[in-house]
């Protein structure tokens, strides 16, 4: 009798939403469709190196029902741990990767799909490369700065947080005639700062992308004052910078310190060029754990589906990614080298330049 | 002295998400970066038909705040009076156009942005026409049927809306061992049913453009069950249709006037079948008046601010569309004779396939 | 060696919104505290009626994390089956109870939490008496007819849905100049009609305990539209009567036959009385399997733990009720007594007619 | 011809959710039911200090829609600027309360009805007495601070945004094996803290009423651990204190102004004591500016009725509260008087307490 084929699925790196859905998609089409099992491995490739490796046989009862409508992920995830150059107890690094192969020999799986951002996509494809492993990689990230997707699982959702925030933030600005400070996530990437301060209303939005001035910032604010409206809502990227030169990249640096983060330090900043009453929001990571949105859901269903069929097609090292409607699949490498951030010539940044929200000195 | 400029809002055909921050985009675009005044129609084109003409001068304070986050639209719409057919007190038609254009006159308004679906951009088109009215198109329906553009205002926020009954009706479902049908909105698209159905977690959905039958529908429910499950959730698009000949066409029409709708009849074929308990919500207009989605507010500050400068362009006769993360502008005409159903080759449909629900007896 | 005490918990009747917090509340209780094991029986005394008896062991694990926020009952529940006249496949009734109180036995349960609404209650309590069972009730009803409590687990959330529905109408009732009827839930008392009327800016509010008239409704929507407002919102309660005569209370069935449902008989009547546009929307399910609102989670969390620790201080045949922000327990046979529909001297009729809405033609 | 009663309406304090739902009752019933006029006096006391006097006429057409659905206040408010020692430029203070007394007879109002905290009523209450104004208050607190009153407008949402994002966090927490710390508002109450940690899951909540101490939480975060669950939610309320000595007081300050707050210090202070991630979200803003839960919406409906009615009965000096299901109204200085702090002996303690959560060393 031939033995069923297993594979194996682990979420890596920070948790989002939409994780669970891929999980239920990738376990829907596995077993029903060709009748493969499925091999949850706990807390991305930390549970490979456990022994006895840390696992759950999935089937379609634990993934049905509300599985999929949950934030976070089932199996566990972590963002630290490189299996290259692995922490130990006493201050050194260890290459562990023999041993994440060995974990996946014990499974008996020998087919892996990983959900994870680029950081965990490069380690995977090392690993895959070394353990002679097949692998189908799964973008997620809120960050949304793979740029070979359009869209990544978690940034619908992270977005949705970010405006939200803006929505609940927006009555008490104008009730108090205060400019309100929203910080938001993202890296280095200003994707959620622009796409949630035009859907919120935003008059300022800084992005690390798009350099910016205190002065500007603050000519905005007199100009909406002078329109007759009292108060003002800025988004603020958490790694927006400074441009101009050692100095004031020090005083930058110094500052954020000072005032707790950049979202504290720039509410500092305009309240000392504009005398306005400022309050700081640091949202943090109810952006994250947040129940998927629909687009999330969607996203993550059709992903899981496809890095199934990619399987049974026999194909290996490549990421799914979301283009012009379909998914498509991209070799690994590839999909890794293509990191995007905001692209200034896009018509988001138009669209809030057209709206007069302040992102930047340089006009498009 | 010059005289500014003066163009025209009007929003036309049902009400959905979104339409508000077409019109404060607009307005912000016009006024700020042009120096145009903005003159809101009131009630679409009947607005038009009063005298004196019904509107609102719409500036930056009318705007700002909260009304981009509300749902609904702050003009009023109508989807009655095709004034070129407009129905008189005495059951006759007349052609009440003239009027129209002489009320756009009355205003002073040569420039118009009209805010619609397939059906108002018809007539509007043929008013400007008639008129010598410059028109620029931005496209709204729940239903996303119009070919021409990956999405339209409002549609994002009705699928959110189906997807969120989804996720009340699942744990009532599982509770009760019942099988749940949710009847949405679409017209004759089944947009909105299938995107909500696979975000939903659905395990049967409905819709016009695929044949199907009670008896597939039934074996679905039954394989659930078989497989440990012992609910089912159902999306029913409120335009299924039957295909099997004349006499089926009549059954199925007397059933859904006997049963109260498509929904129930629906719902009462499954009963009748498999012996399940089965309940049936029909979700009505909460799918339109709902506070838009970040994703609604988006789109619509995009098409608001492009249709102001396609106006400072000089185009008319234009209508907006999002393709490919860029708004861009096509002929109106060309726009209105797009019409797209559901693709039944497109990724969302081999999505549902491969997740294992039924959307009809003819495999992809 | 003592053996451990074993308590049976259950869910009776229709779900709602805060089961699962209950449930919790006694597994941690009973279990951290006391010592004692849980055992879950399954879709309420159906589970007792099966054999194998159907039941899950009840503990932390299973409790713990997202179970406390789901709709539903992750123990199923019915609301057919009166075990005292069990509905047999031959149309005849049988009495069941020795299988039930068999049932308990087979798991060692003489110690019984039952969560229902009154009819569950005299059910539950004839079946404690015969068996020498144990009973503490829990109180849950989205329809809030329980008199001797304040309020019941799933009520908060039920009006909490209702009142977003309302919230979600008025922007499409404002576009398009129309009446909109909402029909919600709450059987034979109007506490969810009159809480979400107030709280979601009803202008007119039926209810089974207040007498109305046609011309009562359309006189109140004519005094709207000469105040300026082209809309109305109507919230009506599923078992609204008519009070006039047999011949009018025929008419009033025919009508809602004839119509589908009170909700669209009624936007009939108003759309003939005042020729207003009408749209109505019929809310269903949703009310009950909608996530718990935090005040349904936190009566649930305080009835749970107080259950457990009645049955610690040896009482038996009693309900849990909330009163005057405290936790109380009464006789479930005065609870079952003390029906409580709308107190029409009540302050939120008082605030309701406070606001000019209409509730019907007696003024206080 | 007698000239129309004018009466005038302020919100005073910190914004909340509700205030507009009040102000939109008292239109409603001051208009409507006793044709007065209702002045609405902006920013609290601030607008009575401008000359002219800022305010608005409001009337049915300004207050209808969507206003009371709105966050915030339309009329403005401040927290700033005590009228009997107001801060002038020079850093000196000033008795303005003449200036306000004289705005209030520029507007024809002589009967005031005022929105705020205890602090707020502190300060009309003066103001009235000086200036024969008569004056009816209604409560308006997220801390719920006032114990006249079991509830004032505000608290309802304000729970329901830190139970929201407790139930944001947990999968975040879980996915990671993380403990995730939320810091709330509430000032020197814990009612906030109390009400969304029970309700939405804490292991750990930490209030300014009860002492406790970090060996305490890390006991219970490592008993979870034991039980098999890898993270914890502990909710941290702003005021929370240490109990312990002058140098245990001077240490914990400065480790709130070193770690930047009371939540990040004690997120640091349980990993040091435990090893484990711990990640900090300090909610702010937020859970002011909120679209009001429907509860806030029907207390502000009932207090706003009562208001205007307790006008016409010719009372004056009296806030209104919420007691035992109806409204009553009290003494304002009585109900200053009455500050209420978590009562360590109610059922939400109680309940806390019985399901294993840490709220401090002393046993209930």
């Amino acid at each position: 009798m031939t033995p069923t084929k297993r594979i194996g699925i682990l979420t890596s790196g920070g948790d989002c939403a939409g994780l669970n859905a891929v999980i239920r998609a990738v376990v829907h089409r596995a077993t029903t469709h060709y009748g493969w099992q499925v091999v949850g491995i706990e807390d991305g490739t930390q549970g490979l190196l456990s022994r006895p490796v840390r696992y759950l046989n999935l089937d379609l009862n634990m993934v049905d029902g509300t599985m999929m409508r949950q934030g976070g992920t089932v199996l566990g995830t972590t963002n630290k741990g490189d299996p290259f150059a692995y922490p130990m107890a006493d201050g050194s690094t260890r290459d562990r990767s023999q041993e994440i192969i060995g974990g996946l020999r014990e499974l008996g799986v020998d087919t892996l799909i990983g959900i994870g951002g680029d950081g965990s996509m490069a380690i995977l494809r090392r690993l895959a490369a070394i353990g002679g492993i097949k692998l189908i990689g799964v973008p997620k990230t809120i960050d949304n700065d793979l740029g070979i997707t359009e869209t990544s699982v978690g940034f619908d959702t992270a977005v949705a947080v970010a405006t939200e925030a803006l929505d609940r933030l927006q009555p008490t600005a104008a009730s108090h005639d205060r400019v309100m400070v929203l910080e938001v996530m993202g890296r280095d990437a200003g994707h959620i700062a622009l796409t949630a301060g035009i859907a919120g209303g935003a008059d300022v939005i800084l992005l690390p992308e798009l350099s910016w001035s205190i002065e500007g910032v603050a000519a905005k604010i007199r100009q909406v004052q002078r329109n007759g409206r009292n108060f003002a809502l800025v988004v603020v990227s958490e790694a927006v910078k400074t441009a101009e030169g050692a100095a004031a990249r020090k005083e930058f640096a110094d500052g954020q310190k000072r005032y707790g983060g950049i979202g504290n330090y720039i509410g500092h900043l305009i309240s000392e060029a504009t005398g306005a009453e400022t309050r700081v929001t640091v949202l943090g990571h109810v952006q994250r754990g947040c129940p998927p949105s629909y687009r999330d859901r969607l996203l993550a269903s059709a992903f899981g589906v496809r890095a199934v069929d990619l399987i049974a097609e026999g194909k290996s090292d490549r990421l799914l990614a979301w283009s012009n409607r379909q998914v498509i699949d991209v070799p690994i490498e590839e999909a890794i080298a293509a990191y995007a951030s905001v692209d200034t010539a896009s018509t988001l940044v138009q669209t809030a330049r057209g709206l007069g929200i302040y992102i930047g000195d340089v006009d498009g």
